[in-house]
């Protein structure tokens, strides 16, 4: 497999896109999913004159869609300079990169990328033209994140001895790739990752996976930024994840294969906020739904809502069919049909989350972005996790809710007084759940 | 504009469809659609070896999407030879029609017809090349039941005083249409609906359109062929237009729009079957729903559901935006985004109705022409409108229960002796509402 | 067991019931009820003034519930003159007998009746004190219509040959009872039964058993009088059936044992009106629901709403373990409660159906009972059975719209003549099951 | 208004309830209520044999309920010695307090207490007879834990200069009674308080109105106890307020009005917890439901689910109609009734949460006061307010899953790894929200 070539527009801004002739039907996708990102327009409103991010350069790794181009142009809007690359090999939607990388920011994604591409695509987002690296990260499961903390680990070693990443040391297909991509760096700049650690200012990391990463390096000491965690602002983890898989599970089921859902067993694995969400939408389609749980807590709470709970078999064979189609067989000879690799279907198999409530993510993302680079000078973020005050979280909410005619009580003073919060809020507690 | 020409395969047989290399796309979803509809299916299982349709001319005007061609093929394995056209302008789907068009029947019908283009199909499918016409006709909506009784109508105008239809007579630009054809056929055989008739056994409608005005044929004494009214089999109405619509609008919606129904304020114009399952599924993907109604027996069902019951209002302004997109403007300012000109967006945005619950409609279509076709000598069938009798309709049920793994209880001979039905079925008095 | 004594209040007027001295309460719920009876109410305002049944007789056999008062209540305020004894031996409110025992009408229940008693409240309901009978039935359960029916014919029987009805002729222990009062009563008055048929005008049934029975009387010929069937009016069976039972059958379970029912199993027989009522507010609630059929069309529809469908299993011992309380044991030894008997839970364990949805039911009865008297010397109604026209069963729904702020839209001559219905409705065709 | 009088049975053993005949039938409810609560029965049967309370004297604050019974029979089950009050006026269900009293422990409880009563109630549950107090605290809503506080403030007040307090002091009629009776007892034993809260190991509370004045305490540095805060256990928040209330406002409705709740307009004020349960079951039930809220985040999930979001309206007046029901009248003129003074409608109006899920929020109680009790020599709670580590509030879920048939998945050692958390759980970081 040959590596991808980098191009440039007619300005010199890099580029990997599929079609770069999908522009024009991308910008207008993208214009309407501004009528339904509130928040994210709401930020270049409020930002935009001040110009926060000006000259600040920014890579993110993050599925490559049309409302993560709302994202990326938010983030321009406010005076960044953005590099981009999508956090998954199937996620890409190509109008939506060409429109980007025509428009507005360098875009190195393209739907159906190989594994070695993938990575070839999360080193160009974070490598400038002029030698340097971003100021700031969005990361999304964060492998753009891992690749720094294992480069800045390789470049440690071979300091010491000149010993370089040995690809042959894992199982794990994908870990090799990205050993490789360090060793083959290394000869090149035994300091490169060394040095872009030293002038990344912090991340904001989007999704469960990346943050599990995130406080697992911060207890291991190992962390080399502040991290914002996204993921559990409540108007992230609480929205996108449920009410987005929500709507998203049966939109790709019915593109991916038009079978009615009526009817039919469902099998969830897993009752998180994302499982609740599929769980949901797949009762309210008409189907009869099983979910598997080893949380005690997540069981009952299916119980709950009339799941039935059963645990998964194992002892299940896998065979091809088709690309992003699988069959599980299973001891007794029946089989179940996997998409996208049992990845993420509405990304793989539909257009993924609406623009709704990625809006909610995405405002968090700015707004995380914004703390970390007023901040970063101030020392109030040290090289640990942290996640986003409740007021920012409760504002996320505010900003999105007129587009819904939804209108808020508000408190008097002798009301907030008497329950002794704010009358502006922040009005729950911090270990408060939703 | 120019007639569309009829093509020709190897083996003679007429088409007209979109692009004929979709087949083997078309063919693949066939066969996919074909698991999906265990009744169809069923019914080739059971009748196929008998051939009751052996040299049988069947039309039929019914959208030609994949579940389509698998009536059509269910139609073609009994025997019958089978001329096909879509009975609306947007909803063929091309690689269905390619794959009938090269394996199965005579297919006339693209997606994005003009009108004019729609009844010149309509008239191919019933024209046979030797000049015949149908001995049974398949229609939905009514439209080819209707060209051949306005035909005859023309003609016994024209035997009598040479007058000819005249299309300037009418302000309905498609029914403009109509009398057009008809009277340019009428130079060139002042017979031909006349025989086409004589030579007719019968007519299965689809739907409540087509239905409509069959009755009213029947009440004027105009109805010149015995009809079966499909749409009202309870495996039919409650079936297809229920659950059928609550899992193709919010599909429809999806596709075309990619907007967020949570949160969104959502209004239903009628409460019958179809708005039934429209607003079950815009409620239970977290919309607010209004419903409008002119029947107070459907306004207070609408009431007991939860949904707030509120006048439709009027002096709307209509503005185009694109194709199948229309903005209706209201008094005050604010306008509602139209899609597929109001017509059936399920077909238009999205794939329509599911494979499993098109099984149910097309098996009632099945057992309707065996119906009219056996008994086509016995005179049981009168040029009236009948619906199928009770234990058809539940042998349509039963057909598709065992692909959900649903299993009946059986009525022990003392039980039914004691509710007094027959242990077999039918099971409920005719006027029963399920 | 001894036979109950007929008590009198002041004005002469015969009654027996609980415990009078729950008069006052029982007018408190009944005036609460009022309000949630919009149908009920509009007849009184409408017909009052007319007072139709002035001096008319009617005998009435329907639960004897605060609803059921606000239907008497009705008739009285149209002129009836009204004895009552309730169809279910344990659905009497005894607070509601003894406020319409003291108010307004001749009452002869009480809950917790035994079998005799039961029959001998039916007796006595039947017989004015003046010898004479009632020219008007309400009837519920068809026990009334029975009871004269056999009345009839073992007096028929007793004219040929002196043979009187034997009891010991039957093995069911209810019909044991029915026998014996009628003979007993042959050796007072020979004609008894004959002539209380004659004097009646006809009857109009609630429900589907009583409904069956009709039926299978006119199809045997041996229908005496004209009949009514209310139950088959949409505002009857879809609502009182359905709506009204996924109301009341939580609060009936609720009540009787204080359960959660989310996480539960739970087992509906039968998915009619009633069963799909069941099936939903144990769904909403939480439960995991399983369904038996014999129907498969009722089948088909309950794996659509995603219930699953099963047999029942036969071979099931029954242990009694205090009143209106039995365990069903299966053969593993597992058991099942039973409450109330498998008779009404609602109306045993609970107050029944709200007020609201009875009010539909019963406004149905109302205006059932004013056809059959003012068509009592026109002929239009023969022995036999008949529905409600459809415009009166529309009237019946819009009466309730107003109490729930719905508002309907209304056709103009236009629209009414495009879709050929008047404008004013009945916009539905006969067969149309909503 | 005379004070109460302190009864007792013949071992001695002190109470005061409303009719101790009713003993037998609360016994065969308790009875009933433990097959429901297996979280409690399984705590009897793990510690019951240890005795870790054996002669520890625990008071208790909460609903003298059923379900109140079964926890307090699980204290005395493990050794305890208990005292009990309600903390609510009418949530006392007398035949619980009359069969727990008769056996098993101390109480002082009655439905339809007068304020004064109340705190007389609280202070006879906190004083035993013997002089000494409580050695553990299990309170609901922090009345009992106020008292006591309140009781140590004016104590050292007293023993300073002899000031009394002053119950003309504030204008709040509850906090006079306090007042009133503090001053009271003062003069018999000014060290009351004092000693008694130096002899309290710890306070396990209940619920929300509760924790906050801990927290406030804990703030102020007030706290002269260790708290474990029960009621952010997610097998509390989440069950008893988000499943508890989903079932017992419609029991609470029905058994009240028995009015429909389908059509009708229901407006939640607040959608945390118990607001999410709540209108979850009104739109079950088919009402039409709005959402008051003043925080943007619980009103963006309210939009989610499809309700409207308005504010509420002030200027409104109250007018009381009977007890327990008040009407209170808007600008408009239009007026609603409040059932219960607003309070705990479920309680006061039918029989509370259903023992299943107070089975897990009593199960958090137990294991909250084992906690306390074993750790109280070891320092490690120190006067501040503590939630149950999450391993316990799993075990709380794991012990009720066997009653609802459902199996857990369980982790092999490998996918335990590849997830980084015990195979045992706990399975979440401390911040899941659930």
């Amino acid at each position: 497999m040959s590596t991808p070539t980098v191009e440039k527009d007619k300005s010199g801004r890099q580029f990997k896109v599929k079609d770069m002739s999908q522009a024009d039907f991308g910008r207008l996708e993208i214009d309407l999913a501004e009528a339904e990102m509130p928040g994210l327009m709401a930020c270049r409103t409020e930002f935009g004159s001040q110009q926060p991010f000006k000259g600040t350069r920014v890579a993110g790794s993050l599925h490559m869609t049309v409302q993560t181009a709302v994202l990326i142009e938010t983030m321009t809007a406010l005076g960044a300079e953005v590099r981009w690359c999508s956090c998954n090999i199937f996620s890409t939607q190509d109008h939506a990169a060409a429109a980007v990388a025509r428009d507005t920011a360098a875009v190195f994604a393209w739907k159906g990328e190989t594994l070695e591409e993938y990575w070839w695509c999360t080193e160009q987002c974070l490598a400038w033209p002029d030698g340097s690296g971003p100021q700031l990260l969005i990361d999304d499961g964060g492998d753009a994140t891992l690749l720094i903390h294992e480069g800045v680990k390789a470049e440690e070693v071979y300091a010491k001895d000149k010993t370089l990443p040995d690809p042959s040391s894992t199982d794990n297909p994908e870990f090799k790739i990205v050993l490789g991509l360090i060793r083959d760096g290394l000869s090149k700049d035994s300091q490169k990752w060394t040095k872009l650690a030293k002038n990344l200012v912090g991340v904001s990391e989007e999704t469960t996976t990346g943050v599990k990463r995130l406080y697992d390096m911060q207890t291991a000491g190992t962390l080399l930024i502040p991290a914002i965690n996204v993921n559990d602002s409540v108007t992230k983890s609480k929205f996108d994840n449920n009410y987005g898989c929500r709507h998203s599970l049966p939109d790709g089921l019915m593109r991916a294969t038009d079978i009615m859902i009526a009817g039919k067993s469902v099998f969830v694995a897993g009752y998180g906020d994302v499982g609740k969400g599929c769980a949901a939408s797949m009762k309210a389609a008409g189907a009869r739904v099983t979910v598997a749980e080893i949380d005690p807590i997540c069981a009952l709470q299916a119980c709950m809502e009339g799941f039935t709970v059963a645990p998964m078999e194992d002892g299940i064979k896998r065979q091809n069919i088709k690309p992003q189609c699988d069959r599980f067989i299973f001891p007794d000879g029946h089989g179940v049909i996997v998409l996208a690799e049992g990845r993420l279907l509405n990304l793989g198999c539909a257009t993924g989350h609406p623009s709704f409530v990625m809006s909610c993510s995405f405002t968090n993302q700015v707004i995380a972005q914004l703390e970390l680079w007023n901040e970063r000078n101030s020392g109030r973020y040290e090289k640990k996790v942290y996640v986003l005050p409740k007021h920012l979280d409760e504002k996320v909410a505010a900003l999105h809710l007129p587009k819904l005619n939804a209108k808020l009580t508000k408190l008097t003073k002798d009301q907030a007084s008497y329950i002794n919060v704010p009358a502006t809020g922040p009005f729950k507690p911090a270990h408060y759940r939703y």
